[in-house]
């Protein structure tokens, strides 16, 4: 089971007694971790904690800490970035090279019974606000950081590929931000059904045959009753997603590229910049804990339908939740609680 | 030889004696028209003039227009929208679905002794700047909608993909943005010498073998003294050539893609997206004449070296100009004065 | 009784059978025309239609004209831009000098029977939204055009000084654009009950004596739960209120003056500027309609509660209309029904 | 004479042998702390040492610091952020309530032999760039501060308010981000000579009566050959110069706040925000050494002509060039030299 390596404390840092959870699409990181132990060139070359989503309660604060107390319940934002560069100085600082971030070599991950993290990366959480919600602050934040970049607002119609867990923080983040109108699409019924009951207007189930994008623009158009799309989130990554998104939003929209499906894309990107749609990217996230945490008090954002399953902390329990993650897609989000 | 098809005169249209330009990459459109009659849905149906880059004197102005009169010298932009639209509404007309162009069926182009023109899109050359270089107003648009799109400035290093006519139109508007180092790459020894003539920092002889690109973004970034690229234009517009700016811009830069090479592209877009390099396109221009005219009064943009070539608007002149715009590299700029 | 002077009918116009409202606010300055007979430099030299806000059926489309038919209902946008002029060219078309506008000389009103106006102002209502909902929009129009301005969206807590009628169609503006909260304050208990019962979170009551400002941004901020205000629009324009909204608003927020009490301001404008308060201004509106609409479509912004009273459209009804709207203030908005 | 208390050496700070200078402007400033021990909230209780523009060369450097090495030369930036507030992490660090910033209590300022400071605030300056023109650095920041809030550029013409040290980097800071004319105005021949010098296209003498502020205004439009005034400098501060300038400025351009003349601001806000004439601040700068020092290397900006004169670093020329400072208007900044 994993433990965590004892870590000093700071003046600024807080140590957290910590409530994790494990979302299906963390997995696809943190899996090549456990089973091939690197990815690119992060090495895990000694016992590594995975995980990186969690929340927790206060047990002590360094001297220099004046805005939260032991006690308090606190949702953790996993990065720690330098100050120093241009990125960091600019506003930007999820672009920052020296970031320091849970289960990424060599920082452990938060999947522990106790944290010791920076102080301005621990939120608290209001009275209304579960820590399991509180948790779910890292997936929303995804989902946030894509409406903001992708200009996510009450004038854009929105299109979503793909159904799965970023699709769906995708879907519940672009109605928090006032998208009038939200289809989703996916090769999967099911997925589409939990879209569906998480508030989109129009979720159609498409193919992974290139050759049938053109049609199923059309259909998408239609769905949603003639509105041009303004906006689309590629949550799926793959070519045939990203030339859906491309073709299916009007000149002068935007594609933001959520999902990492290839790296190697082979899309009609000439007949898309012709049009000025812009395509967008997103690494992580940045400063987005004090909105998400304020979309789940105002109840603007639900995360509860998205966590399917609850752990204990024990070794057996850990072992069981992994393989249930791992199963398939009944599983969205797999909570432990300690 | 082209002669212009009578049109009547409006209020606040007016009537140019023209001088014309054409322009070499201006060809691999109007070329198709003339030898294919047709490019995508635009099908040429009876004899049409070509041309869209010019500059005249009024011969005659409508009865409502009152800040040009007959005499003034004007360069013309070349497209007319619709003005209801949500795009022309909205401050990007050049997106307009109802756009009347020069040159694009059915609207004739500016190939020809006459023109009637609306007022507004007719712009007064100050007395500094000649007729040849208002006719190259429509050229250095595109570069200086490019950089405006990308957003280059006094912070942002210049990669140019690409040292042909469009390359360095978008050359000198960067360095008239301020760019304060630009370095452009191509294939071509020749052209790379006209681009370093022309004001580049560093000028790089790449390959066209996809398996050369890592090498190569080290070598222009070596070229720049090691300074990062904020912004990359790619004035080529094939897989090779994007896939090199993408892998070039560091994290948060932007890539705009300008030319036109393949529609299809083959790139590795999910490492770009994950370092937050936004890829935006171009269509046309907008604005762009009063900041061009500024451009070449002031000095900051010299299009005079663009101009090789230079013919009179007879019978057998104009088939020579086509014949010697067509044969290649030497010719960038031919020229027709009435 | 106001009668519309006849239009010749064009290609790209429609008529349209009229449904207007008359807002206790429009008052200010069509009531200067009927009593001073003119606004600034706006003289009223022969018999003027007033009235600017309205909706109705059209009755006859131009040739030119295919998105509407005879049957259609429409809110009508009442300003028509000369589209040549940098501002129209540049999107922000309510700048421009020549602007022809409802009920602004020599331009007639829409408070008439039959009104010709150009298609592209016409604005099909969907089934779920009324006439008067329809008319509707242009009050609206104001408080969207206010917070497009100032930046309102999830992320940032309004304070709205005044609460008359623009404040209140900023009010619900600025909840449609997902502003988490919004204070509102008046030196009036009845209208303060009336912003609360439209959905403002805190509405204070304020003095008109400047010695009380930060007194009373301290009560404002606490009224909020301590949460920073990030955006103020004064919809009232005096310096005692706009001094408020500059000392209340958090360093690198904006203040958005919206009212117009006093042109000459004596305010501490150089401590808001060392904060980085940006101070912007609105001038009517521009691109609202179509977002309005959907926010009545939607049910985001319910205008009902701003409809106090009802009239028809005979002498003794229209007359009687204008009494109870100068009144004061238990009419917000007056709609004329024919 | 100052000398500087000692400081520890961390990790990541450098010790600098440093070069100074002092600007007439900046004396605003600090002989208020020199003369009433006080600014504002800020209350000098023990002796403190002044200065906050400096450059020198590096003695030492922390164990930690990688990109800098003894001998270098270093241009400082003199505020210290906290990185842990809303400010900091969203780019506009300037903001930050916790800054430490040289010669502001308790900080100590850098009038001093040697000053130790984080090495990220340190920037090298290249082999054509003087250690006075990089203590230059910090006064032009401010222009260019100004500059980027106001949106300067290729198409914006310029009006700067006032030709003292602040309106003269203005200047010098808009000529490098590429404003195609620039204005400026001033009651003193002299200054306004100096800005002649230094590259304004029109420099206007103006009265300090109100009243003769719409005659002003056509003057300034005059010499600027009637091109209209895309955005206002006002480096001045006065009721009577922001009044100018909001009234000078075009619709839909921007007036920025620079200089600090008055707090309370008397001026015709109503009228500048119904033509959408935004009104923004600055509070010192941001992100602005590495551009200064582009500026300098490239020779876009020249600031050697503020530089009229130098002493060394005795007792004796210490107090001779404060009275120099404090004499008068042909000081525009003093250099002290060790």
């Amino acid at each position: 089971m994993p433990c965590l390596s004892h870590r000093s404390m700071m003046l600024s840092t807080i140590s957290v007694r910590a409530l994790n959870c494990y979302l299906e699409f963390a997995e696809r990181t943190e899996q090549n971790y456990q089973q091939e132990m690197r990815i690119a060139h992060f090495v895990v070359k000694e016992p590594m904690v995975i995980g990186h989503e969690c929340a927790g309660v206060i047990e002590e604060v360094g001297s220099g800490v004046t805005h939260l107390a032991a006690g308090d319940r606190v949702a953790l934002e996993p990065g720690i970035s330098c100050w120093r560069c241009r990125h960091c100085k600019g506003g930007r600082y999820n672009l920052c090279a020296d970031m320091k971030f849970f289960a990424t070599p060599p920082m452990h991950g938060s999947l522990a019974n106790q944290i010791v993290h920076p102080a301005d990366l621990c939120f608290k959480l209001p009275d209304g606000v579960s820590l399991e919600e509180g948790a779910m602050c890292e997936p929303l934040s995804v989902g946030v950081h894509a409406c903001r970049r992708a200009g996510v607002g009450p004038e854009t119609a929105v299109l979503i590929m793909g159904a799965g867990p970023i699709g769906l923080v995708s879907l519940l983040a672009a109605r928090a931000f006032g998208a009038p109108r939200v289809a989703i699409v996916d090769v999967d019924e099911h997925r589409l059904a939990v879209a569906r009951s998480m508030g989109a207007d129009a979720a159609v189930r498409i193919s992974a045959r290139p050759e049938d994008a053109a049609e199923e623009v059309a259909r998408v158009q239609a769905a949603l009753g003639g509105a041009e799309i303004d906006v689309s989130l590629d949550c799926a990554g793959f070519s045939k997603t990203l030339a859906t998104a491309l073709e299916a939003t009007r000149p002068g929209g935007r594609v933001c590229l959520v999902g990492m499906g290839h790296n190697e894309m082979t899309v009609p990107l000439t007949s898309a910049a012709i049009r000025e749609v812009d395509v967008v990217g997103i690494f992580r996230y940045k400063d987005t804990w004090p909105l998400c945490i304020e979309f789940l008090r105002s109840g603007k954002v639900d995360v509860k339908p998205l966590i399917t399953h609850r752990f204990g902390f024990s070794q057996r329990e850990v072992e069981e939740a992994f393989e249930v993650s791992a199963r398939g897609r009944d599983a969205i989000k797999v909570m432990f609680n300690l």
